[in-house]
């Protein structure tokens, strides 16, 4: 994380000298670059943050300016291709594009299965349920916990799809990476480090949602949680941001997909469903997603929101979700990209074949 | 614009008749509901949005709610279908997609004829060109002024394309009126209402372009005071909003789009030059806006963008417009719609088969 | 949580039938008023936010708004007077205004009591200190932990002040009641649901700092989360919200202090050095929040800030906080407050007395 | 406004020599660094933002930096003493405060006298009121224009107050020039720059409101234009951001305060009522700004606020002023600054001893 320390234009040699002094404490390489009105000193080296904190405040500094990013194993500069994850067979990133689809919270086994199987039918490629469910209200419905993990396991078995869920705790770790094939970090944890931390020591995938009010780089930050503890599958998701735009429940932030592409290898999808918070919006706002070049869709298809435990006002109804999902392809499409659908992973071939199931 | 009064638990009758009183002073037809905890008082009628602040401050009220929006002419409700304008022949709204595209600034007649030729050829329907540039800075580039209308008056005559301009002071709207076909007003001005009421009495579109951190409520009440005026061609455009995020320019709201097409008649467009910031981004944005099924696009495009007065970073270069241009029409089929081209307006149709362009 | 059902100007009586009906199943109680352009239905009763998603997905509904405010315990309502915290003999809310002071994290026993004394001098009346340091960057210092905790208590005995340090994971509230007076449960952590219900289960004062995007709502519901599981002794404290703002490090929003006053029992403080993100800013955001009517300040305090590990460029320097302390009490006495210093507490009083410090 | 040019760490010496050329081609004095992995550029010299713009799109560029400030004539740096208005005898600015107070709109004689002598009878200085009222809609009550100039006029003579009212038009300033003693620039038109360069072309006193959505930088530059064309009687008035709290209308932002005075030598004023939106929350608003170090308010007072044609939810009665002008004197004096009441500017008090009010 290489810096640049601008002094004041009243700076004297000795604040020169002393800013130079602090910089090869730090374990730095100093540059000093004598200006017409200013002294710049180039500060080499270093992977926290903090040494900006530091050098800003001694004597006769005006500003440190960060002129690499801190992140470094999430970045683009450190691995340069595409990270393609490869998750019970299904490709997931680079050209690849993949719709996780199901309700937003697992309510019961026939529901999870009849909706599993219209999503699957429809395109998805990767099964969502949630168990755990982080509320804002004390007195709302909470999840089914480890009873819905079950069931979940279940429904991804018998309709041959990868499932996501989310993890909240770092004491649920265990018991979620026995049920689940991809951990869902929420927008409300995406600074939990300590959650990070414990789904970074696991091998299973996680899926970083983009906290509602988090910097691009502070997203990324996240991600090199993960990454820095050995766990190199990581999805990441932006699912809008909040703004004084009151339309909408979240801004939804689809620059971030064109950015984060230029900044990371990592892929990235988009949540329309919490970004749009009405599912009359949530088309408009998967195919934008799409077209922005998103690597997949994260989408609550419900068959009976008014009666949905959690979020039914977002939730799409099967038959929309099928029809989306035939124009998400056709959009794809024209940015090069390819929907994975059922069928195309090479498990699932062999499953073709052979007549089963096999991760 | 109907309201309903929420009573303090602890109203009393005479805090009730107080209310009630007052709402058949101000003009309205009271009806009260009394609920177990608390009593509710609707107030139907009524123009202006002072009306709710009158109410909110009697004896015993705890709130005022606004059940249907204070703008009228520009709701959905007062005009069911699409808005669809002819400008020279042109058709915008509803299916109809049109690109503006051209340079930020009006530069010189050299410059402005080999853009306008390159867009047209790639495919734009209108050209855009400022002549009276707002800069946040005095001491910026402010435009060729006149001189800069003229040339793109001549400019749009000799490509037979329909011309839009910004237009920053009451006192400019006659002369702007004499050389462009399309008023715009940028989105510093959004709210400024001098300059909306004074291209209110004209008779050219007037295309309003979304203030930083308009709420769309307010958006649609800038449309009202045009529309007021007797001026019904009005085009809206979102052109990102100013929020937290540092990584673009303003963060582009796609959700504006399906949004305001439920609220209102008029057609939306999207500028991604401005919310991008960075021409590696228009592409994206364009074609999230296309996916999210906007009317159309307004694009920045320089053949040397280095060396443009204004804003270069995020103008396009001829050759990506053109692939562009092509990505734009196949994801406008997908969401039902359809591009203009050139020859597609009946005027020019007149004109191909007849060698003269007529208005 | 009382609602109101906008039906829409088309809803038929079936529409509203419906309505009332499943207002009914929900366990809540209808009330109908039939107004010249729509019927609203009044809803009674209930807790949770989910009521409402549920509601506005049916027929001919329009909008369903709330009424009442989701949380109760938290609420002015609930609990009319000023809720009075007693912490080790020490007052905290309603007219007893108290600093909480110390170094951003701990860094070692001679730092700590050092700075320590010297804000106890300037009349702090609690110490803090971090221990677990949640960080945007892996690489950066995460914190003493448990060594922290250990110098932490001996500092607050020694100093006869009542201490107050983060907490960042469910599985440390157990070791922190260990040592600590007060649990701080940081920004990125309000809505750290898991945490907030493991801190709700102890007996320990519990300060929750507001999420850089978390509107009041959330925030009280946060405090309900506590609440709801037997620990009254919640302290509130605003740091700073998010915004397009760039030259403090967050916006510290003042008015959310007569905002929540108005609306909850429970003391509001304010923390200056994290919305300020510089030094210089601290005083007036300080003097701002006393003006304002806060319940106190947690102000970092640094003897030697450009050698910090954390923070350092919001540290205030041991003389500046002095002289602000003075200011801050004259400031407290202009709004019918009282500033709590060393001695005013009775188990101080009585170590005076008596020659020992109990607790 | 001086600039460095960061290169990327693979920019080549070809790509080095044509940045280098560039700037001296732009008139700006180059100066090279060479740092172990990326070469830095300075570029001393130049006035306008858009060099930053043609220099980020040169080979081999990462980002261009900006050092200095874009505002020359309203930077500290430029004038380093507070700047010291006097206006008709009254001294605003340094440590001087000055309360503005009246009416939101003028709506009659007797009203606007009534208030007026109220609000200098508790302690204002200077007299508001509005005669052209900008409305977000075109239906609410726009004010008594010239009508309204005179009356204000009569009752700043009458009650010996200067007097303030805003001006939306730049073909109104000359009509307010001659009834008003200060030009207020509304949030709305913070960045109406043909507005801004006519009230720049008077020499009456310009108070400029930050727009709701401005960053610091761009407000300075707002009152640059003004201080370009030969104005210097600039003061500036924070007023609350958009943001996404929905609490109050807007969100004061206290910190301008300070780091407007860190940055420039103007007054900066804050307006409690707007951002409030709620009388309750006026005083708690205005005693922070006070405490934060503000040269001045501007509060809205109504003596029948119910029945206000615009913003009466937001007016304080006046016996709470009076009650809130003694707090104000009070914390002022803790800052170190002085409120000004009636006589203490010299005519006044040459009016004291000689009966006359002389300007």
């Amino acid at each position: 994380m290489d810096t640049v320390v601008v002094m004041r234009s009243t700076a004297t040699n000795t604040d020169v000298g002393g800013v130079v002094e602090r910089i090869s404490e730090l374990g730095l390489t100093p540059n000093i670059s004598r200006g017409e009105f200013r002294t710049l000193i180039g500060a080499a080296g270093g992977k926290s943050p903090a040494i900006i904190q530091q050098l800003e405040q001694l004597q006769g500094v005006d500003r440190v300016i960060a002129v690499t990013q801190p992140y470094k194993l999430a970045s683009r500069e450190f691995h340069e291709a595409d990270t393609i994850l490869d998750i019970k067979g299904i490709r997931v990133g680079g050209p690849h594009v993949n719709i996780i689809a199901g309700p937003c919270a697992i309510e019961g086994r026939e529901m999870l299965f009849e909706i599993g199987g219209l999503v699957k039918e429809a395109g998805a490629s990767i099964l969502r349920g949630g168990a755990f469910k982080p509320r804002s209200s004390p007195y709302s419905y909470q999840g089914m916990g480890k009873e819905g993990l079950e069931l979940l396991k279940e429904a991804g078995e018998k309709l041959e799809m990868p499932t996501i869920t989310e993890v909240t705790d770092p004491r649920d770790v265990g018991i979620v990476a026995e049920y689940a094939d991809i951990f869902q970090i929420g927008a409300r944890n995406m600074q939990n480090f300590n959650l990070l931390l414990e789904v970074g020591k696991s091998h299973k995938p996680v899926f970083i949602k983009r906290g509602l009010a988090a910097s691009i780089t502070e997203w990324l930050m996240s991600a090199e949680y993960v990454l820095s503890q050995g766990n190199h599958r990581v999805i990441l998701c932006e699912r809008g941001m909040r703004t004084f735009n009151e339309e909408t429940r979240f801004t939804l932030d689809v620059s971030a997909v064109p950015v984060v592409q230029e900044r990371s290898h990592l892929p990235v999808f988009v949540d329309p469903s919490h970004a749009a918070g009405k599912r009359d919006l949530v088309p408009a706002l998967a195919l934008a997603a799409i077209g922005a070049g998103a690597a997949g869709l994260i989408i609550e298809v419900h068959s009976c929101p008014d009666k949905a435990m959690c979020d039914g006002p977002q939730a799409v109804l099967p038959a929309r979700f099928a029809k989306l999902m035939d124009q998400v392809k056709r959009v794809a499409e024209i940015v090069d990209h390819r929907v994975t659908r059922w069928g195309d992973a090479p498990a699932q071939r062999r499953r073709v074949e052979n007549g089963g199931w096999m991760s």
